[in-house]
């Protein structure tokens, strides 16, 4: 998906929502658990429930790894069930991945060519080699880890570079636009960052970025639009527990569905003054 | 595996030798290529060529995943493989994961439960929760990114911090040593890194270090041992290419058993030194 897609996308539907597809089997409404596959049947009512207000799906890769080849199976039922009834949406897999080039080339032949998804979360941690070779698929998205949303982000992330006087999250950002550009990647921004999100649009200020941690992480999807949105919106902003776990009867996937429409009639709001 | 086991492993076996299962399907033996599984059948034959001369086998997770579920197939099935055959050799999965706390619990559960190996590489760029919910399980081992062995780790790693002076390989040296300890904590140290491991062990004189970089990639076993070696060994070298593709032929394995025996020779000498 080219970015001019994503934001055609975002305004036809007057929504920057990502819903977080972190199906927790331990989770799932009781009345699913007798199904051959759960968490599919869970997915797939999830998804037509919510995909009228959003315009990306991220399946939080560690939940289905963590069902071992069944997981992984799961996963690829889902994002072909996304490409097939849903193409306008963005698929973002979150696995955060990373390594020395020739692994990572490998890892980006799992998530671009097997799994063909639109976008892929990536730590950086490892530097220029472990980014670029996700930057040779075209229509394809790195979005790079700068500022997360957990209360680990404070450990390193905000270290001051001596030489620059840069924090590491801007390092992140300014380094990362040497590599790939506004049309080939995102960051990742946690939503209870607040007005920090000021000082991510000093060193990024087209970028579109990656918004977790609004609803069950406490983040403020005002704050977050007040100070993170630009005039193209270059916000997703992602829920995940808010929306899909609102409801475990069996009117979970209605719940999630009007969950979705309230945060997408707030973004709605913002949207119409940017 | 406790710290005690491995070192009665190292010192019974004359070698701190990790061989890498960075088992690429378009460098595989032609003849294994009829097989049901071919990278199964491939690692299989090197695992039972080299397991006299190692103590510790690292599958990178990338080059399974690159190949879908199958590829996880084929990677439970090697470490099933190797508890049942080689019980006193570690596993560590090279998978570099890491997120937020409740996602970081969901990869502990796939590998230290679901795959059930001894070891994990851990990506620390998002701090403490993402770190920790891998300790809680006993006996197994973490392994920390500090300072890796590509060019891209001086992208980052080296960034000085102004408050402390410490480097941020440093910062995560020391950091993690608050949440770990050197019984369930190791860190990656590159090969190619040489003098620097000086500087690593002033901040973390006990621990086990894991060193990739040995052979296709240039590093030294001879400076590593100088500059890294404690008298407990704490040290693990990785090679993966200069030993599983040394040769393609039909006698693959016979070869790749060759070089693992001349590594361990080599660290043999070193070992009596310590």
């Amino acid at each position: 998906m080219t970015k001019q897609q994503l934001i055609e996308n975002i305004r036809r539907r007057e929504s920057f929502l990502c819903v977080g597809l972190d199906s927790d089997r331990k989770k799932l409404p009781h009345h699913l658990l007798g199904d051959d596959d759960p968490i599919y049947s869970f997915n797939k009512a999830i998804i037509d429930a919510t995909a009228p207000y959003c315009v990306a799906y991220k399946p939080n890769v560690a939940f289905y790894e963590s069902e071992g080849v069944e997981g992984w199976i799961t996963l690829e039922k889902t994002v072909n069930y996304l490409k097939q009834n849903y193409p306008d949406h963005l698929i973002i897999a979150d696995a955060k991945r990373g390594d020395i080039g020739n692994t990572s080339a490998m890892y980006a032949r799992c998530f671009f060519e097997k799994l063909d998804v639109g976008a892929l979360t990536i730590a950086p941690y490892m530097g220029e080699d472990s980014v670029t070779p996700f930057l040779t698929y075209p229509n394809k998205w790195v979005i790079v880890l700068a500022l997360t949303s957990n209360k680990g982000s404070h450990d390193f992330q905000l270290l001051e570079d001596k030489a620059s006087g840069e924090r590491l999250f801007e390092h992140v950002l300014r380094r990362s636009q040497v590599w790939g550009n506004e049309s080939n990647t995102m960051f990742v921004v946690g939503a209870t960052q607040g007005r920090m999100f000021e000082d991510v649009r000093k060193v990024a200020p087209r970028h579109f970025l990656l918004v977790p941690g609004v609803g069950a992480q406490g983040g403020s999807l005002e704050e977050v639009c007040r100070y993170g949105m630009t005039d193209e919106c270059g916000l997703l902003v992602n829920s995940s527990r808010g929306i899909i776990f609102a409801d475990t009867s069996e009117q979970f996937a209605q719940v999630a569905g009007e969950k979705a429409r309230e945060l997408q009639e707030e973004m709605k709001t913002y949207l119409n003054r940017c």
